[in-house]
C-alpha cells in the first residue's frame, strides 16, 4: 500500500461524497450538535485524556468510512512496527523509536538484532546520577560554587520539546537551578542570556546529534570563549548530549559528563531521550522527568493497542486527514487554556510541520494530496482577545481547544462576578467551541456569525508530569499516524538541505571577506550581493 | 466606492488573467531572480527601511495592475482621511487615530470640532513626569520601597504591542524595573508571577478601556487580594490606563495615577499611547518611547506622502492582496531573523488578524473576496528547524523575512568556520529567501525542491527604540491599506462578541452553582453541561 493509491482507495471516494453531504445546509453544526447523544457518540476517553470532537464536522458514517480508510491504510500495524523497530524511516534506512525512551516493560526492542532497551536504561541511570550529583552539589564549577542555571545550547529539536516540557512544569521547579535556551546563532539570544546568569555557577548543555550543527557549533564557540574570558574552565562547565563518536564525545575535547544520543531517535521526537532528560533532570529532577516518561508510556500502550474507533491519537489523526483532504482546511489552531502550554504549539508546529510537510511518498512518487497543515496557536483567552476574531467571522481553521480541570495553583479561590479564575478560563473553553459551532445570525450582518467552524476539545486532568507526557504522547502518534495514512515518510527532512547548503556557500564568501577586505561579492547573484554589501558597509 | 464593486474592477480581471500567466512553467521564480535588475525593480527604501520583494511572485505588468487598483480603490486619499480624523470606523462611528499619537507637527486634528493633539501631549507630559517620579524614587510602594517591577494587567491589544517593543528594546532597559505581563484570566499566569516580584517593590498597570474586560477585572481583583493579604496599600501600588469616566478613572477608588485613553484608539492599535506609553516609560525611559515613537512617525509620514509605486506599506499591502485573492495563499509567515523580534509575530497576528478577519464591507454587505491571512512566525535560525520543512517542500506561504544590519550587541566577534554568529545568522537570512525561490531540481524525489515560493525580505539599520517605531508603523498601515481594498473595516471587532456573550451565560450558571451545590447545569445544553460537570467534580 503505497501513497499513490490513496486515491483510489473506495474509502477515499465515498469521503469525497461524504464531504460534499457535510457540507450542505442542513448538515451545518449548529444542527449536528443538537442531538442528545452528540457527545456521547463524538467523543472518547483513553490513555488517562479525554478527546471531545463533537464539534467536528463529521457524522457517524464519515467516523466509519475514516475508520475504515484507518484499517486500509493498516495505521495501527505500522504503528506496532515502528515501536518494535522496525525500519519505518526508509529515506534514511533507520527505525524511529521514540516510544523504546519511555518503554518500561522488560521486553526486547531489537534494532540489527542488539535488544537497546539496555542502553536506553543506562543513559536514563547517567542521568539520574548526573543530576543528583548537581542538585547535591558534588559536582561544582571550576571556581567550586553550586550550579545556579542550565543553559541548553540547541536547536530545533534539540530545545523545542525540552521547551515545551520544562515551561508545563515550571511550578515544579524546585532545585534552584533556573534554565535558558540559546538556540538562535544570533547574538541577540547569547547576550540576552548571559545577562541574566552567573558564569560561575552555569551549567552548559551542548545538544546535537552530529555535532556539525552551525548554530549550536557558533554558541558552543562563544560560550567557550565568554567562560574563559571570566577565568574559568569550560571543561568543568559543560556536558554534551550526542551520538557515540560525534566531535562532542571526543576525550580530547573533555567536558563534565556525555551522553548518548542514537540514530535511531530523530531530534522532534527526542525530548524523552537525554536530550530533554538532562537538562529536565537539572531543572525539575530526575524523578519529575521519569513521571513524564510514565505518562508517555501509558498514551503509546494506549496508541498501540486501543481499538481503531476507540484510539485517542488515531481518531485525532483521522479527522485531522478530514478537515486537511475533504474539508480543504490549510491550517490548524492549537489553544490551550493552561498558560503553562505556552510552549505547546511552538513544539507542536515543529512535530507536525517538519515530519508531515512532504511531498514526496515513502515509494519515491509525487503524494497527490495535501499533506500536513500549517500548525499556529496561542494560550487561551488571550488568543481570544488576538487573532479570534478571524476565527470566528474570517477564514475558518480547526481548531484543538485544551482544557484542564485542576490548575497547578489551587490556592487562588477569590470570586469576580461569583467565579475564580480558574471557572472563568473554563467559561470561555466551554464557550468558544460552541459560539464557533453554532454561530448565529443577526439583522446587522456585522454581527452575524456563520458558524461551521470545527474544533476538539481535549482535557487533561492536571498539569502533572505524567499528563505533560500522556499529550506529548498523544500529538506524536497522532502526527505518524497521518504520515501512515498519506504514505509519507515522518521521520526524515530533506527540505531544510538546500538552504543550508546555499548558507554555506554563502559563509564562505564572508569568510574570505573577513579574511581580506578587497574581497567582493562579485561570484555571488545580484540579489544576494546586495544584501552582502549592505551588511558589510553596515548600513542600508 | 465600495466591496462589492471590488471584482467589478477592470484591474481585478486583468490580475486574474496575470495570476494565470505568473503561474506558467516560464515565469517560475528561479526565472525572474535571475534578470539582473530584478532587485533595483522590485525593491523600495522609504521611511527609514528597506523593502525587498524581488522574490514575489511579480512581474513588472503584476506591480503596475496592482498600483492600479491602490488608485481605483482611493487608497491614499482614506489613509490620509484616517490620519486627519475623519470617521473611518463606521460601523462604531469613529475616527481611528493612532497616528495622532506620534504626530509631533503642529497642525490641527479635529475631532467633532476639537482639535485633540493637545490631550494626547497632555498624556505624554503625565507619562513623563510620573516615569521620571518613579525613577528618581519621589514615587515609592507603601512601604517606602522603590518600584522594581512593574505588572500590565492587560488583555489583547492592552499588552501585545508594548509586549513587542519592550521585547525588541530589552537592551535598552537600564532602569532597574522588571516587566511582566498579566493577561490570562488563568491563575497560572497569576501564579507564575507573583513567583518572580516582590509585592512591595511592584507597581500593577490596569489596562482597560471600559474597565470591564473579564479577565483584566478577575486579576486585578486577585491583585488587590494580594497586596492586602501582604500589608500593602493598593492604591499605591497601582496605576490605571483607562478611558476617562469608566470604573478605573473614579476618585473613590484611589490609585497612584491614572492615564487616558480615547474613544478613536482601538487596542491593537494603542501601543504609542498611553497604553504602551507607561509600561514602556517605566521599563525603558521616557525617551526610549518617544524615540519609537519619532520613528513611528517617520514611517507616517511616508505611508501618507509617499506615491503609490514608492510607499513600502502600501506596497507590501497590495502584495499581500495579490497572494491572499490571486495566488490564493491562506497564511504568511512572519520570520524576524533577531531574536528580540520574537513578539513580533504574535503582535501582527493580533494586528492583522483582527483588523481584517472580516466577512463584510463597510456598506454592510458580504465581501466575496477572500479577506485576512492567517498569520504565523517565529525567529529565523530556529524556524528554519523548525517548520521550514514544510515551507521548502509542503504547502506554500508566503514569507516576510526580517533583517537588522547592526545588531544590538556588538562585542561578540569570535569567529566561527572564519564568520561572526551575526554574520552566520546573515548567510542564512540571505539563503532561505533565494533556496524557497529558486528550488532545486533532483534525482531523488525526497530531495527536490520545487520553488517557486514567495517572500519579501525587510531590513532595518539596527534595533533602536526608532527603528522598532518605523517596522510597528509599516505593519499598521500595511493593515488598514489591505482593507482600503478589500472594503472593510480595520477598526471594529464584532466577531469577538458571541463567545463573551455565550462565557457570561456559563459564568453565570458557575456562580449560582457556586452559591448552592445543589444547582445543577440542567439549563445547559448537553455538551456544556459535561464540561461543567467535569470541572465541578474534579476529575475526568
Amino acid at each position: 500500500m503505497n501513497s499513490t493509491s490513496l486515491q483510489d482507495l473506495p474509502q477515499w471516494h465515498s469521503l469525497i461524497k461524504c464531504a460534499e453531504r457535510i457540507s450542505l445546509p442542513e448538515n451545518h453544526l449548529k444542527y449536528l450538535v443538537e442531538s442528545r447523544d452528540r457527545l456521547r457518540r463524538f467523543s472518547l476517553k483513553g490513555g488517562g485524556i479525554f478527546l471531545d470532537f463533537s464539534r467536528q464536522r463529521v457524522d457517524a458514517e464519515t467516523m466509519g468510512l475514516l475508520f475504515e480508510l484507518a484499517e486500509a491504510r493498516d495505521l495501527k500495524n505500522k504503528f506496532r512496527k515502528m515501536m518494535s523497530g522496525q525500519i519505518v524511516n526508509t529515506t534514511e534506512n533507520r527505525p524511529a523509536l521514540h516510544t523504546a525512551c519511555r518503554d518500561f516493560s522488560s521486553r526486547d526492542i531489537r534494532v540489527e538484532g542488539r535488544n537497546i532497551l539496555p542502553e536506553i536504561e543506562e543513559q536514563r541511570r547517567l542521568i539520574k546520577q548526573f543530576a543528583g550529583d548537581v542538585h547535591s552539589g558534588k559536582i561544582k564549577g571550576s571556581t567550586g560554587k553550586r550550579f545556579t542555571s542550565v543553559v541548553v545550547i540547541g536547536i530545533g529539536g534539540s530545545y523545542l520539546g525540552t521547551q515545551f516540557v520544562s515551561t508545563a512544569l515550571d511550578a515544579y521547579a524546585d532545585r534552584g537551578i533556573s534554565i535558558h535556551y540559546l538556540a538562535n546563532v544570533d547574538v541577540h539570544n547569547f547576550g540576552d542570556i548571559i545577562r541574566r546568569i552567573d558564569p560561575e555557577t552555569t551549567l552548559w548543555i551542548i545538544i546535537s546529534k552530529s555535532y556539525t550543527t552551525p548554530e549550536t557549533l557558533a554558541n558552543t564557540n562563544l560560550a567557550y570563549h565568554y567562560m574563559k574570558s571570566r577565568g574559568l574552565d569550560p571543561s568543568r562547565h559543560t556536558v554534551t548530549v550526542t551520538a557515540k563518536g560525534s566531535p562532542g564525545d571526543d576525550p580530547s575535547n573533555p567536558v563534565l559528563a556525555s551522553f548518548n544520543m542514537f540514530d535511531y531517535i530523530g531530534g522532534r521526537y527526542s525530548v524523552s531521550s537525554a536530550v530533554g532528560g538532562v537538562p529536565l533532570s537539572l531543572f525539575l529532577g530526575y524523578e519529575v522527568f521519569e513521571a513524564f516518561l510514565y505518562g508517555a508510556e501509558e498514551m503509546d500502550i494506549h496508541a498501540a493497542q486501543a481499538p481503531v474507533c476507540e484510539n485517542l491519537p488515531l481518531t485525532a489523526a483521522m479527522i485531522s486527514v478530514w478537515n486537511n483532504n475533504f474539508l480543504h482546511y490549510p491550517a490548524q489552531g492549537i489553544i490551550p487554556y493552561a498558560s503553562p502550554l505556552a510552549k505547546l504549539a511552538p513544539h507542536i508546529q515543529q512535530l507536525t510541520m517538519e515530519s508531515n510537510g512532504k511531498s514526496v511518498g515513502q515509494d519515491g512518487a509525487a503524494v497527490d494530496v495535501e499533506t500536513g497543515t500549517i500548525i499556529f496557536g496561542e494560550p487561551g483567552t488571550n488568543a481570544q482577545h488576538s487573532f479570534f476574531q478571524l476565527a470566528h467571522q474570517g477564514r475558518p481553521f480547526p481548531i484543538d481547544f485544551i482544557g484542564v480541570v485542576n490548575p497547578q495553583y489551587d490556592q487562588f479561590e477569590t470570586l469576580t462576578k461569583g467565579v475564580t479564575n480558574h471557572q472563568e478560563l473554563w467559561a470561555n473553553l466551554i464557550s468558544q467551541p460552541m459560539a464557533l459551532a453554532k454561530g448565529k445570525s443577526d439583522d446587522n450582518p456585522a454581527k452575524c456569525f456563520s458558524g461551521n467552524r470545527p474544533s476538539s476539545t481535549i482535557l487533561l486532568n492536571e498539569l502533572s508530569p505524567a499528563d505533560i507526557g500522556r499529550l506529548l504522547s498523544f500529538y506524536e502518534s497522532k502526527t505518524v499516524f497521518e504520515a501512515f495514512v498519506w504514505g509519507i515518510n515522518p521521520f526524515d527532512q530533506f527540505g531544510v538541505e538546500l538552504g543550508k547548503t546555499m548558507a554555506s556557500d554563502i559563509r564562505n564568501a564572508m569568510a574570505e571577506r573577513n579574511q581580506d577586505s578587497r574581497h567582493g561579492f562579485d561570484t555571488a547573484d545580484p540579489i544576494s550581493k546586495y544584501f552582502l554589501d549592505t551588511l558589510f558597509s553596515g548600513h542600508l
